[in-house]
């Protein structure tokens, strides 16, 4: 029986439609790349094409994508990734000598000796090692071991690959992935995707975004009566809160996963984007090796690192890695086996991240601009967080933490009945038209905090401080300019 | 009620074990980087430690990996790649100006210039349109949309992109994918991990590993027994097959799926990759299009291509893409929006996609070495082919079809029952037992016709084509010689 049999208009009609795709995929959601920056792009395009509009340019504040929005990329990283990607230049006397011992040793560890040749399917081992060499420096000795290190496409591969491995069962069995909200919705999607059910905590907004053990317990025991929970997963540095946890209230965090039975994946891409006076990063692994072996050698931990923030905001190449604790080895066995299949991650990638978890080192001849170069980034962002939070909490009905590390910052916004009122009417959440509203105003491009999750009845947006100071300045400006106006307008 | 009520253990016990991870992702197989290649690696270390073998080093024929075996990157492409990493170098003299262009047109379309960008999620733009100018060239002046262009992570990506957005529905109505048999085993695992409906479909090795519709049509009625068959997947030219199709084959497969209403998903990541006197690459595109509008603005049709394959064989950056012809516009929008979730793919991986496919043309400084350097590493490949073929059919008890295209060589084997008899005793596939002895006498390293599918009762390896003349007719003799033994010890 042929299908035009099964279904006569089959043969005229489209196999994939709607309908018919997998509905795990078409329930996914995803803010930050979502209907916002698709009016962005058109608006972009209007403009090209001589649109008049009240702005001239689109400033995409959506997205923490630090080279986009001008900051220039640290001189050694690209020296080496060109010395690996055309090996002429080693050659070269414009290259420094540390920057070609460097990538010597990256095509050492390459096949062929080239980043054309695919990787081990867990990353190249050389780079693995100076990976975990990194990570025990970071963490005061703690051991690190490159067995347990895997190199990704990104962290974002690496934590949807940990959720494929950890979600399964049926109904009330069904695997639980507690995450922070506000959230970054790369969870929330691959939740969605996987069918993985999302347990939602909620940060504590008067507390400056702060992380308390009764709401975790709180949201697992409502969470117990219609799933199984085993994972828990926490951002630190916070996306899109910007709050950096305090040593406390990681051992807290960690008490509590053990207690509970719950693996714990630590996203510690923002470890670098630290800018408060008195906040320090801790890592999870450091506090879990510090609480000793009772709780070292027990508890499951995964914590992801990316190269796609920091200091270096190196996106497009898609570097990151994750280290696993406690795996069990069999599990790991499984974990190699899934990445395999995908043959490798980026090795240009993974060459970036070997010279941020290997910079240059004091003596060698790259040290100091590398070391100034940094600093000037992390300085200058760190006094943009400053002015953000400053400037947001001069704004009438504006309510903004500290921007104490990461990237962003999340007001919360007053947005009045009326235009409550009119929102919902169009089926649109109220602070969705409030972005839109200040899109097609002043060409600014923010994500409503709805895309991430927010308490009912509160309203907020995320913007990322990386725009240079001045353009900075312009958009905060524009802003409180816009908001004066609409609150005028609904009041 | 904590956990540790649910289930007094659990607080010792490993949240993930292989008893509670994803089964799905448990019943996964890949072969290519599988048990053979576990092996390989540990003999490698053995000889490092100095172990005493009767070889010296192990040759890695398993996977299609050119520069592992030491090809050469192709001169322009690194160059863009490195002015691209590193834009200093666009000043410097060393680099010809049409590299120089190409990377100043590639950075113009980054976020800030930067290849450190996000790219859009489909990709850089006027790397797309690039893409979509390359496939109306190719096919003698079809028309290609870039809007119709995904950039990828690699082919893998693309691919498990599109089954993943297919694959839904429950029992009797779950999404089935038609794969040949053999298969490149990235299928079978992307499969088994989305629980879609693996439906085999026999090449006929005695027709030099032709696809037969009437084979097609045997397992397509069969499976809709059991499962609702939706996509039809096809490797042209064949891995591990290294047959190429007709154009009369091609026309058969599109009628057969427009008929039985089946999405076409073309794996033409070896495009380039023809050798047999007589045998051309037909894109499906270009076929389906001149079969005319009742088959053209009718079947869906998702084809692949890679930066691995081909005569650049740079599988280690990552590159690919896909084009997607008829596919429901709101389907588009979901595709669009779930590769979004992982932000975008390499974005020097798109860099390379792009010279791949706008390569110099005629009076452009480089077009004379790109030329010459492409055409060397192309009839190199050629001459591998036939001399693999010749070699292997002077082995007593080797069957071994043309290598038409692709990379490897798909010989069928004699096992002896005695052999057979011992493998199964020890649980082993009779042709993984072959390789792995094989691999523990020689160092040479294949993978067993097992991983690919095989018709029950033959058996076959998979070796590349790739390692240098000299080294190829080492593998070849050493191969020869240990059949001989093989056959002599279990006869
Ligand atoms: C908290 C967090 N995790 C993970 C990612 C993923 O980054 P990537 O995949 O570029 O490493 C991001 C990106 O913004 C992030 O903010
Ligand atoms: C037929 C086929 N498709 C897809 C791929 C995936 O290649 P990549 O992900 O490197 O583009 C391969 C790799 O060997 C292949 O042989």
């Amino acid at each position: 029986m042929s299908q035009k049999e099964v279904n006569g208009s089959s043969h005229r009609g489209k196999v994939l439609t709607l309908e018919t795709m997998n509905q795990n995929v078409r329930q996914v959601e995803y803010a930050v790349r979502g209907p916002m920056v698709l009016r962005a792009v058109q608006i972009e395009e209007e403009l090209k094409k001589g649109v008049k509009k009240p702005f001239t340019e689109v400033i995409k504040a959506n997205v923490g994508d630090a080279h986009a929005m001008g900051q220039k990329p640290i001189t050694f990283i690209r020296q080496v990734l060109a010395l690996c990607a055309y090996p002429a230049l080693l050659e070269d006397d414009k290259f420094p000598e540390d920057a070609k011992l460097r990538a010597r040793r990256i095509l050492d560890g390459c096949g062929g000796q080239s980043i054309g040749a695919y990787s081990a399917s867990q990353g190249i081992e050389c780079i693995r090692k100076d990976v975990a060499s990194y990570i025990e420096k970071r963490d005061g000795g703690i051991p690190s071991n490159h067995e347990n290190i895997y190199l990704s496409t990104g962290a974002s591969d690496a934590i949807v690959t940990m959720l494929k491995l950890l979600i399964c069962g049926e109904g009330r069995t069904r695997t639980g992935v507690m995450i922070s909200i506000p959230q970054y919705p790369l969870y929330s999607a691959a939740l969605t995707e996987l069918q993985g059910v999302q347990i939602n905590y909620y940060l504590d907004e008067d507390k400056c975004w702060g992380l308390d053990v009764g709401e975790l317990r709180r949201s697992l025991t409502a969470a117990r009566e219609h799933c199984n929970p085993r994972a828990l997963c926490i951002i630190n540095p916070g996306n899109p809160t910007g709050q950096v946890q305090s040593r406390q209230c990681i051992e807290d965090v960690i008490r509590f996963a053990k207690e509970e039975g719950l693996l714990l994946m630590a996203d510690e891409v923002y470890q670098d984007n630290v800018y408060a006076e008195g906040c320090v990063f801790h890592s999870f692994k450091k506090v879990l090796f510090e609480m000793g072996p009772e709780f070292s050698s027990v508890v499951e931990l995964v914590s992801f690192h990316s190269t796609s923030k920091c200091y270096m905001g190196e996106c497009g190449f898609r570097g990151g890695y994750m280290e696993v604790v406690n795996l069990d080895p069999e599990v790991k066995a499984q974990l190699t086996k899934l990445v395999s299949v995908r043959l490798c991650s980026p090795v240009s990638g993974q060459a970036l991240m070997d010279v941020v978890v290997n910079p240059p080192q004091p003596g060698e001849p790259s040290y100091a601009t590398f070391t100034k170069e940094r600093a000037a980034v992390l300085a200058d962002l760190a006094e943009k967080a400053k002015l953000t939070e400053e400037s947001f909490n001069n704004v009438p009905g504006f309510h903004c933490n500290p921007v104490q590390g990461a990237m962003y910052t999340f007001p919360r916004i007053t947005i009045p009945q009326k235009a409550i009122d009119q929102a919902k009417a169009a089926g649109q959440a109220p602070d969705q038209m409030y972005c839109m509203k200040l899109l097609e105003t002043t060409g600014i491009c923010l994500v409503p905090g709805s895309g991430f999750g927010q308490r009912e009845g509160t309203f907020h947006f995320r913007m990322t401080i990386l725009p240079p100071k001045e353009k900075l300045k312009y958009v905060l400006e524009k802003i409180a300019e816009f908001n004066a106006q609409f609150l005028q307008d609904y009041s």
